[in-house]
């Protein structure tokens, strides 16, 4: 059994390529909730969509995010009206956030929901919200922020939702902190601990280590009992020579006083991580890595490359020794 | 000033027979909200929007309802879920209660939300809601209702909401009782009753008078103000030679012991109504309507006929002597 620790788009790969030499029934995603949003009276769960879609082959390839064959009629009538339209919602994919929102009214927690979704795109994954509670992301801002034509001047110091930072502002503004909303009142989703606890592999997905993975190690219980099993926790750095494949996970880690590197990331994991897998071009970290008291396994970690995802997958399982 | 008490579909073509004639900076429409509905977690007013659809000339002319060149993609999405999909919400027209939904929770109230679409759709008229409070139609079953592919099975005396019996169920079964939830404690729109003390001219569209009209005088403060503008309301007969062009209205006068008829008509009507128009088909009931107290008219009032919705809207006009 492997248990994934996700965010959205670079999680979604690593589980594809996992999916590529596993059976899905094998597989656990504990999915990062801090991103979701409620807009327009809808609930809308961005990374366990794009967790979805992408292991469905229904991922939009030209936004990367929402749904193939996709049409903005909804969206277009919204920008007649001069509503809120920064946040875009295709047409299919808001089929995915009415049935959330109405199965959520009728009762279901995300859990459920969520295990239906994936279920009714034909999946065999468990995918598990990190939490059915409230918890959101919120981004303080490090500068002034001027107006334009779809959002308001804000001041330096001000507190923005994750959303309004990477999508609103295309997460261009400078950061100073990063707050978990909600995370000390919200218990772990069903099953997460358990995946947790009974997993013989664990992986942290290479995603956004502030924004995506933080999120998810900020549920009071998650971080103890990754903590507990760190001999089986195998981190995939989503830094590779100091860059972020996509977003912006090496500027906030500056921002925030870390260091864009896989240093960074080692030093942001090692007390629930054991294994910290780097691509070759930071092979010469690999020591440094090592003092820091991890093990390190160098190997090409950039999963659009021809073959990279399926060999990656297999020495995430090797790194662990299963 | 002509103030127009409104249902979807019927009223609609009332009123834009009257646009044809006067400026639609004369016209108040006062429109049910007796079906609306919340349906995941939007806010779905069906005959604001029918009436702001048809002035626009954007009506869907293959349903009736919704929006022309409509796509169903979140619905398919919906139905691949096995999610509740028999109220049909068409993408663009998801758009309209996206807005509506947002504005709401931004804490506009419906009356001000619905001036904004209707704005949008660059109309001149002045839309107003019965209220903005919580009022919902509900429908008593005559007779136990089988199971479907769609929904469960209900005994006779169930209560249904106006939406599940009109829309889920096709108006296909028989019904008991119509009740208005709410209405004890909603309080008229702003604007309402004053559309009604101002008018020069007050006009109960041919609609519905069970469930489209009554849930309008349901609300606290609107039947009275009618009452005392009683010599200026002229109504127009929504039943002609004993049926309704369109939907139950004469079936549910029949269930709930009215005559379905223009007399039936004219007495739910008398109290408030000081001139009714009959179509020509029922002429022999002229004398019958004056012996109730009031004035009939007699004229062509299918209104999808040539020429008929223009003369009809004179008739309206010249009826009140103005």
């Amino acid at each position: 059994m492997i248990t994934v620790i996700a965010g959205g788009v670079g999680a979604a790969r690593m589980l594809r390529a996992l999916l590529q030499v596993i059976d899905s029934s094998e597989v656990t995603a504990i999915v990062n909730v801090g991103d979701d949003l409620e807009l327009h009276g809808l609930r809308i769960s961005p990374d366990l969509d794009t967790v979805t879609y992408t292991l469905a082959d229904a991922i939009n390839p030209e936004t990367g995010w929402g749904l193939v064959n996709e049409s903005w009629q909804a969206r277009s009538m919204l920008e007649q009206y001069g509503g809120v339209s920064w946040f875009g919602l295709g047409d299919r994919d808001l089929g995915t956030h009415l049935y959330r929102t109405h199965r959520i009214s009728e009762g279901a927690d995300l859990t459920t929901v969520t295990a239906e979704i994936v279920s009714a795109w034909g999946l065999g994954l468990n995918v598990l919200p990190a939490t059915c509670d409230r918890l959101r992301t919120m981004v303080t801002l490090a500068s002034d922020d001027p107006s334009n034509d779809h959002f308001k001047s804000l001041t330096a110091g001000s507190e923005i939702s994750f959303q309004e930072y990477f999508v609103q502002r295309h997460h261009s503004v400078p950061v100073s902190a990063v707050r978990f909303d909600g995370a000390e009142s919200c218990q772990p989703g069903p099953g997460v601990i358990d995946a947790i606890n009974d997993a013989d592999l664990i992986v942290i997905a290479p995603s956004n280590p502030i924004v995506s993975i933080a999120p998810v190690l900020a549920v009071p219980g998650i971080r103890d009992a990754l903590i507990n099993r760190r001999n089986v926790v195998t981190a995939v750095s989503p830094i590779i020579a100091g860059a972020a494949l996509k977003g912006p996970a090496d500027r906030m880690m500056s921002e925030l006083g870390h260091d864009a590197s896989v240093l960074g990331v080692a030093a942001l994991y090692k007390d629930f991580v054991s294994t910290l897998i780097i691509d070759s071009k930071d092979s010469r970290q690999k020591k440094a890595i090592q003092d820091l008291g991890l093990r390190c396994v160098v190997t090409e970690t950039v999963m659009s490359k021809p073959g990279v995802s399926e060999s990656l997958a297999l020495t995430v399982l090797a790194g662990a020794n299963l």
